[in-house]
């Protein structure tokens, strides 16, 4: 073999009348007035390759071998295309390669699909076959851009002062821990680790052992029933840091960002994003990650309508809940009955228990639930809500939480379905003073809303015994297109608060120490404040390269029932592996009795 | 808080005047004539702060409740120090800063252990306190060390055209896992993962994908009874590359070493590292990992008494085995009997029936042996060993494993105990034509050596058949110092050389489908000529940051039992996370029925 002086994709007009030497991949290949083409292609791109019975006739036999996918080893020179068979396709498209020697490294059988942009085999196939996969120039694309994106985030944060420090991937399991991976031990028969759901214990621990600034690009783990756009194994882009205020931390994340889109996208984004509390971004978009690439704000008529004839309404107010209305604007005429209709089921599957709606034309309001209102009604609704001719708005009564919730997904379905959102922009936003707990009926208790180390604002701990539900986080996420990029805190670092949050947690003063005795211990000598963010970083690249899944993102994904497809896993291991550990697998198919 | 202006090891006399803001912890307090000194010291260092009620009362009076690694928040003034009161310890020693606020942020208890270098403490006591064994200065350096390794590391390798791409952690076990560590799967009944011992297939499978250049700073796990130098997870830097020779990787990696030792150690090394075959670096110094800053090579000299009186040594030889020699220069004197009787009990910990000696002198040979040997051959002996007066010669007659084995312990050891070893000086050598398999007694079968895709140098090829233990491998170690830095090879990328090594190794044809059917299947899509390297990130920081302990270089590291002392892990989990595994525990102290 020779050694290789040029990628196929970045040879220009400037190397014509070179020798060169490439390796690739066959793209393609034509035969053509007892010439052979031949596009080779490797990570860079595509470079016509031509042999000629004239140049060398052993490289033009060699070549009659050759099918799509064998790898090959070529020698030749550039030359300038005629410029009538310029390819405007290719970077490479003013030149080709005049072959003088190749070589078949290797064959290939034929692909289970073509490998091209926009394939459309069945994401199954392409998973089974993922090597193949990744060679669709596309894929390598978005996984140059994550590297792009984990480069520039290094240095951005080496720049800041913060030392890259790897934390265990075998820890232990939590009480809040029922996602965790267990991972038993050899050594320890009986006994397991787990796998951290986050690094956010030993990030405190760094910042008591006073390294000040921490960050590390990190692997996380949740075992838990997957969803389209979850992963068992995630990557956290996983920052700390003592002494900061939020202020502090979130005007650095935003000159981080600043850095990444710029080297991702190529866009001068401006700092200072957006702040919006929780309470509000529920509010006005139903949502505590909105997009607020388009409007279509929710707005609250409770007060228009609680005196109003309309019994769906009144009863609602009068419970304790409330009215809201989203208006979409100058689109009246496209809904028929029907299509409101299959709005209505839309909503009724995000919790409505109904749709209410009504259109504004020319003379008015119209519509099944007109008649309820008042001439005078009718017009303060148009201006409270500011609908004009051709507009519809669509009214869900019901709960707090259930009028967000439909309401919240409507409006994103909308935006969507009439093209209200530009692809091309980036909204960042902040969300904060978040709720610190979040009550769960069924346990009857309440839960970290983030995680239990939060710190909550500082005039709200007395609320901690008294009213939980109000207390707020020193919390911000932040949000981009709709989507949580991540999520950060001030910590708790007072053992007396850190206590108080775990006895709101239910926990008994001897559960708080059996599991968390050295984090408890450790604030006793000499904690200094601190707090942190962390920004998924799957979902980062997801966004920037404008990939719909997070599969497409990561080298060798697990589809969405947690399994490998390439090298099927999970699998049964051998009965010695598991004597070794002292495990046995109970029966899994029958039923298991209620006091196993 | 006010926000911090200098870190505290920062300041200089430049900014003499100067208000300033600093955050830190009291590393120690003195009263002295009505005033306070407090040392305050951060990660970047110390600064002496002073306390003085014409300055501030207040101040004072907060300072009087302050005790060591309470977390402190001070504003006041840089003053130059009277030169009497310099500290030359202290980088900061020309100044202090008279303070005019200051706030208790936390308070501490006295710590179990003082926070300082050359710490006492029990290592058992600074892993169950790490975040307080973390503060200690020269803790810090190793992980800012750390970082700036991984640092140059991935500067270099972005450089050189690597991608940094993410593998899975949850892969599968190998019929080769005896030491994985599996993962069972909640939503997969009965089915494990298993944690990479290295990412080896997935790299190969990049090369497939035609990624071309991949490198990953990965996470790495065995779980296998620990010997003092090895972590159940440990970092590796992960190098694979298509196209490139043997040589072109090794250069690559030499480039890289470089740029490391120039940012590690302010030292501009060489690059050309030696190399050294396998069998040379075990003849000549009974280990294939040589510490070569000093000689002491080992000399076979069978030839010279296969035929003397000595049945020791013409036995050994007779019996396919050999007799070699180590000469201590130079110390003969210093080796009473009772010495070099505790040098034989060494060598026999290391397999040596007995280690026979002589000694040098003016008249010529002495010792127990010496009788054996003629006027002429003592001569000769001493002449092929360079042995000269006051000379100690140490003799192993074996077979050549045993020989090799115990000479080569008694070379380092010899060469630490005399001192002859320079620790500031760094040795890089390459080790080639690595046996490719291994024949274990036990199971009586050929083990790969390194792993089942090294790819066997092409003229042995026919020997995987005929003489597989006489086959060597296109691998190459990396050793620095007496350690191995790291691994590497060509691979296997043709599907009937893959098929054949799975042969030798004893796997069936279904066997070897069923286990690594996906790579078999892979090669038949156009594999290209592939290989690269794993290094050590641990052990590389340990050498370059001259620790004796892995886990000096791990920020919270596992005992040698492979146990978290600080969180306490593995621990013993709740019923119900086995139960919704599927698992239960066997009786562990128990004795197990041997068909169990």
């Amino acid at each position: 073999m020779f050694g290789r002086t040029y990628y196929c994709g970045e040879i220009s007009e400037q190397a014509i009348g070179e020798s060169v030497v490439l390796k690739g991949w066959v793209q393609r290949r034509r035969d053509l007035g007892g010439l052979i083409f031949i596009d080779l292609r490797d990570r860079t791109g595509i470079v016509q390759i031509v042999f000629n019975p004239e140049t060398s006739k052993e490289a033009l036999e060699n070549a009659e071998k050759v099918r799509n996918e064998f790898v090959l080893d070529v020698r030749g020179k550039v030359i300038a295309r005629n410029p009538k068979t310029f390819n405007e396709n290719l970077k490479t498209g003013k030149i080709e390669v005049m072959v003088e020697e190749v070589s078949i490294i290797n064959e290939a059988k034929t692909p289970p699909f073509m490998i091209e942009n926009n394939s459309e085999a069945a994401e199954e196939i392409r998973l089974k076959y993922r090597y193949l996969d990744l060679r669709r120039p596309e894929m390598f694309d978005v996984f140059k851009m994550r590297h792009d994106v984990s480069k520039t985030i290094r240095n951005f944060l080496d720049g800041e002062g913060f030392l890259d420090i790897e934390t265990p991937m075998l820890t232990k399991s939590t009480p809040e821990g029922a996602r965790d991976y267990l991972v038993p031990s050899r050594v320890h028969p009986g006994e397991f680790f787990a796998l951290p759901q986050s690094p956010q214990i030993f990030k405190q621990l760094l910042m008591v052992g006073g390294f000040d600034k921490y960050y590390q690009i990190a692997r996380c783990f949740r075992d838990e029933d997957l969803r389209a756009d979850r992963q068992p194994e995630f990557t956290q882009v996983d920052i700390e840091t003592s002494f900061m205020s939020q202020e502090d931390i979130r005007s650095m994340t935003e000159r981080m960002m600043k850095q990444v889109m710029l080297v991702a996208k190529g866009l001068e984004i401006e700092t200072s994003f957006p702040i919006m509390t929780y309470d509000d971004a529920m509010a006005r978009f139903g949502s505590d990650k909105p997009d607020t690439r388009f409007e279509m704000e929710l707005k609250d008529i409770s007060h228009l309508v609680e005196h109003s004839d309309f019994k769906v309404f009144t009863n609602a107010v009068a419970s304790g809940g409330q009215v809201k209305a989203i208006v979409v604007k100058g689109n009246a005429a496209k809904y028929s009955r029907k299509d409101i209709d299959a709005l209505g089921e839309f909503a009724s599957r995000h919790g409505a228990k109904g749709l209410a709606w009504l259109k504004v034309d020319e003379e008015g309001i119209k519509g099944p639930i007109a008649k309820f209102f008042s001439a005078e009604d009718q017009e303060q609704l148009c201006e409270v809500l500011d609908a004009k001719n051709e507009d519809l708005i669509l009214f869900v009564a019901d709960s707090q939480k259930v009028v967000a919730s439909a309401l919240g997904a409507l409006r994103l379905k909308l935006g969507k379905d009439l093209g209200l959102i530009d692809e091309n922009k980036f909204h960042f936003l902040w969300i904060t003073e978040w709720p610190l707990l979040e009550f769960d009926e069924e346990s009857n208790r309440y839960f970290a809303a983030h995680h239990p180390f939060t710190m909550p604002v500082r005039e709200d701990i007395g609320k901690l015994e008294t009213d939980p539900a109000n207390v707020r986080a020193q919390a911000y996420d932040l949000v981009l297109n709709g989507f949580e990029l991540g999520g950060g805190s001030l910590r708790i670092f007072e053992r007396d608060i850190q206590e108080k949050m775990f006895a709101t947690l239910g926990f008994t003063k001897e559960e708080a120490r059996e599991q968390f005795g050295f984090l408890l211990e450790a604030f006793e000598y000499g904690t200094p404040p601190h707090g942190g963010i962390a920004l998924g970083l799957d979902r980062m690249v997801m966004l920037l390269a404008g990939r719909a899944s997070l599969r497409d993102t990561i080298a060798f994904p697990k589809t969405a029932s947690a399994s490998d497809l390439l090298m099927k896993a999970p699998d049964s291991v051998s009965d010695s592996q598991l004597k070794e550990l002292h495990l046995s697998i109970e029966q899994v198919k029958k039923a298991q009795p209620e006091n196993a």
